[in-house]
């Protein structure tokens, strides 16, 4: 019953999962196993990684080393942030984001390898495997999928462990590797699993792998200029960086202040609760910095309406939903609204505080303390808001009179 | 070509300037002046303000002072925060949620005194005049409105000086009082004017009135619990508490630990930037504990479509619209949802933190562990996932086929 | 491989289909079939419905055929019309409304019967499915689902008649069959397949069953008056009529004068587009009559705000979701706003055309010509408007002095 | 207390009030008049404007007459039938979408003229006021505006009629000149005033001055072929045509067939209903004809999408919010959605009624009949559905099995 596959790209960790996984393919559908695995920033070394796959028997012109930490953090977390995007208010989508971009060198890669079919190891319970699979189908209707995890009967440690030993598959994991269940990138690490099942129960504190518990942070503040560009940060004190250089300046300035640790119950799109625990250094720093530099720059009405479609927009990414109409016609709404978005911010850094200090845009504010002050000025007549208030009360006026109450 | 007014009921605070709006009121309209006083938890003695009124020629009957602080947080504030409410990604809008409430009494105390106009102390540039206005519109369609900052010419600190001192209007300031314009009421206090009208810089360290600078809070945080009851919160640590008591234990408890300061430009409804400072100690305690109980026991869909009603809420609160048909429509939709937002969430508050230890519900509950596990269990058949994702994609593969690219 | 199941409440219409369901489920769950047929309208007689059940072996007490056309009209039909509930601009959602209806029905007999499971006759590509079951579902968590249609090897018209004629299932269909696939109740009948599965192709006139083709509706036309209460209709031309009567004569009205013809292509929720015909001809009656009243006596932004959330509410209804959280919030939205929504319509019907010919409230109107008439009026001062645009359009002139071009 | 000016450029039809208003600008503001008229499809001869406005003492080289029926068409009415724009979910916003085009030349002009201020004969109680002043505030925040109707004293016909007999204006007007307020452009003609004041009360017949009657429209349809590139229509029947020359064939065909009337209580933007009637024969059918089109090449969430925003986009337009950051916004996003939108749409004529016959097209179409027919095929598993419901349905089935009922 199994669908006919000739040549599957596997998007490889190196670790003992895709390992399996790996060997399982060519053992189930008898089919050639390209592997792809990317630097987006998760601090793995990929040497190892291609050693190990080379020991699996992949032949070395099927196996994908990329960095792609400038592309991820260009032209996937940007964007992303140019809408202070946060998925049910709190989870800065550091998974979620990262998803697409696998996908689209799956189904890259699958072109030029003229594979017929991707795989992923993500499992059947989780958003990952629709993320991966709706971003694959979008940008190839014909690829064939194949997620072990839903297809396999290897649904507990021992039978994976079991499968492993048979395999010759090396099962140590490294020295130190968390026991929960991780995923990391130039964005966020996340955390689930173990205790965290039960969201009554705090998570052990050497749980966090990345942040400065807050209350060993520094005791000293420190304060740091970002520069905005079109909505994106383009130097960091003075100093212009790479978009990718600028996300892990701001990861070590938030991991040294405790910023950025997130504990959360949230929903996922495959329809249960599931409770994840997030470290987001940088980019906890970096929403704060672009909302206060659109808080000077960007017109009142153009705020609030990103504001009212960001959660539908935050959704769709979550749900795996990058490569779509609906997140492209989103996307132009808000990066026509970025354009003024030019500007610097001052922040302090704190004990996992991250605290305005001071916005300022030399071309593009909006503000103009004459016209806020309590003194005359030459625009506004304080009379002009007796006919505001007048014409915006007319409908409840009317109403009233006509014997209506609220 | 003033009104005619005969009676006048007005929003008096006790300090110079609605004490010289109060002479002002007499003098320019020959009309009886009514004074109403609310205690909103603006930590201030009404005794003193009674007798400023008495003394500057007020008949006793005429002097309104009332304890509105329950009221307050029961019908305005929890309401408000049913919703997680945030203005501009930020503002708790604490000074918006107190001032249809102020409108609703001066139109009441009208109808009881047989009063035919009302009046207030707020600006001709701010959003003040036009929460109370559209609110008394809003509940008495043939109200007359006085707002004195856009009828006369005392447009300056001088002039206000000389007309007191003509008056005999005391206007010796209390010691200690803030050179800042501020607003204070049991859920915040705000700040404006001075340095702040320039937004790239940082506010003074003594600006700050209530909650202790994080870098001086403890340096042992603190636990605690609160129960909610639909939607709202009702006991703390074990302990049932009133609306307005449970505001102020929370504000205590978030003052101590340098909880809820907040720096913002925010957009105006009459048009322009201001910059204000905010301190909302227990709000914030809220705001964090309302979420994370929303996030165990509020249906997915549910949970999304509030928040992508939010922004909207907001704005309507903010820009004055707490008496109106939009407003009560969405406050019907927001209550609809909380009829299960019912258990206990435990927080963790330290430097100017507030971090979620845990959320769990008896009653009501969504997650569970089982459903959420990789393992495998009753309900869920990984397989599912398979169909799942197959149907969500088949636009794209439909599309692809077809011939269209993303 | 099956469920294990005992007992099976299947929705049977009495057809080809459905009887061989009910034979199959028997055969292949060796269960016992409860049917339950419901008179939604659909102008059929139960009477042969329930004896065919039972020549086909069913037991008298397992069959239940009720009258459901009230509770359909009151319960689902009218709460929809009160949102002017469109799908995709055009689709009045005849079908739609009535699945959940069936869904409460099938749970309800299942409890009332000890039943384990229920069935339906939808196919494995359509939406009606996903509406049963997902209905289902919400109201019975624990209700076993069988789709025969998904199940089955059944896939052709050939094998049916072929189960068909080997278990004497009576395949004369009635004199007169459309050939299309139709669904039929009170609210509307659609057509698909044949032709239609060109979306290039006009359906063929004798396609349609229920109105009159415009062409041959009278030359003369027709005027009524509709009655509203609280967004409901409640009488016709001065007769006060129940839900379901009012449907009725304004279903004969609209036939009558050739009202109601639909020719779409719509999204399924399944994934693919799909072209159907619909005849609705009370119902599209009502959409302008209760538009019309809702525009003397709604509230802009009450209005406004049912216009932004009304396509999610017809998405929510068209995808099944009638039971949901996410549902009854919006309905109670929906139903705050309708209090107000009182008074007469007068509207001329002519074929195809309903002309709204003028509106009235006694109790309601939110109109009052002395207000929008170009002469002088009491409550409104013209120069009010100056004030009204000049901080409208203060953001603009901010904006502009500040080098900033639109 | 006047303001100074030096210049006006007058927005002038050529009518009695645009000519009193002439006059009282010179004798008011002692200032030079510079008059501008469009062509705009209202169907007047602009000559005799510029002769009237000759008499009246305007320079030659201060008279500016422009044929702005393309511009007007292809940049204003085009990008608003993107959206699918409806107001109230009636009006087609054909008075609306004129004046920000009227407003962007006043601007033009009086740069060109060196003219500090503009002037408009809207009333003081209208829309059209603010559509005029927001459109010139955001393209020149230094304008200033002269609205005589909140100005002066003229507000009686008698009073009007007076000044223009002091001032030797033509007061004779055309014959057979409707007694109605009317607007008219290419895209309609709008009513309002006289009987028309009571909404309870019909139109008169002859009121209408475009349309036929659909009871004597012809008695035999006619159907057309719209061919549609990036969502606008670009040729009729086979036969391309500019912009204009478009809608004015489909007014042309709708006129001749009764289609576009419109009775409607509308909610204007400075706060009271009023009642209005209007002839839209050619963006009636391009409405159908555009849905029609998007119903097969666009996608189901981008269609959602635009649905869901469409309600606001149309009231950033009647109230006047063209030039805006948030109607540039919305445009964005809608104008991406538009480039598959391609193909051609067969619609009927007939009485008042536009009928969707057909719509296909060869590039861009979504439909594949194999997947949405009842047959098996490659694609589209049936037993995906069993998933796909399941996981749509797990909230519910956890949420029942917790015990929370619906």
């Amino acid at each position: 019953m199994k669908k006919d596959v000739k040549k599957v790209v596997l998007a490889y960790s190196g670790g003992l999962d895709t390992s399996i996984i790996l060997k399982w393919l060519g053992d189930t559908y008898g089919c050639e196993v390209v592997t792809f695995t990317a630097d987006i920033g998760q601090n793995e070394d990929l040497k190892p990684v291609k050693e190990k796959a080379l020991k699996l028997g992949i032949k070395e012109e099927n196996i994908f080393t990329l960095d792609l930490r400038e592309e991820f953090v260009r032209d996937y977390v940007f964007p992303m942030f140019r809408a202070n995007t946060v998925y049910e208010g709190e989870y800065l989508l550091g998974t979620s984001i990262a998803r697409p971009l696998i996908a689209k060198y799956l189904v890259d890669i699958a072109k030029k390898t003229k594979a017929d079919a991707i795989s992923h190891g993500a499992t059947g319970k989780g958003n990952d495997q629709v993320r991966f699979e709706l971003g694959a189908y979008a940008l190839n209707p014909d690829i064939k999928v194949i997620a072990p995890w839903r297809e396999w009967d290897l649904n507990s440690r021992e039978k994976l462990l079991a499968y492993a030993g048979k395999h010759n598959i090396e099962i140590q994991q490294k020295k130190g590797k968390s026991p929960y269940s991780m995923d990391a990138n130039l964005l966020h690490i996340s955390y689930e699993g173990l205790v965290l099942e039960d969201p009554a129960v705090a998570p052990e504190s050497d749980m966090w792998r990345w942040t400065t518990d807050p209350k060993d942070a520094p005791n000293e503040s420190e304060i740091i200029e970002i520069e905005y560009k079109n909505g994106d940060p383009i130097s960091l004190n003075g100093k212009a960086l790479k978009p990718h250089e600028m996300l892990d300046a701001l990861n070590n300035l938030g991991a040294k202040h405790g910023i950025g640790r997130l504990d959360l119950v949230e929903n996922r799109y495959v329809g249960m609760k599931s409770r994840g625990c997030y470290e987001t250094p940088g980019g906890t720093i970096m929403l704060k910095a672009h909302r206060a530099m659109e808080s000077l720059t960007l017109d009142r009405e153009a705020a609030h309406l990103k504001d009212e479609i960001m959660p539908k927009y935050a959704t769709f990414i979550y749900n795996g939903y990058w490569f779509s109409p609906e997140r492209l016609m989103l996307q132009a709404l808000i990066d026509e609204s970025q354009k003024h978005v030019n500007g610097k911010v001052r922040l302090e850094l704190y004990k996992g505080n991250v605290i305005v200090l001071g916005r300022k845009s030399e071309t593009d504010s909006l503000f103009n303390a004459e016209f806020s002050t309590f003194e005359e000025d030459l625009v506004y007549d304080q009379k002009d808001a007796a006919g505001f208030i007048k014409l915006n009360a007319l409908r409840f006026i009317i109403a009233g009179k006509n014997g209506r109450s609220m």
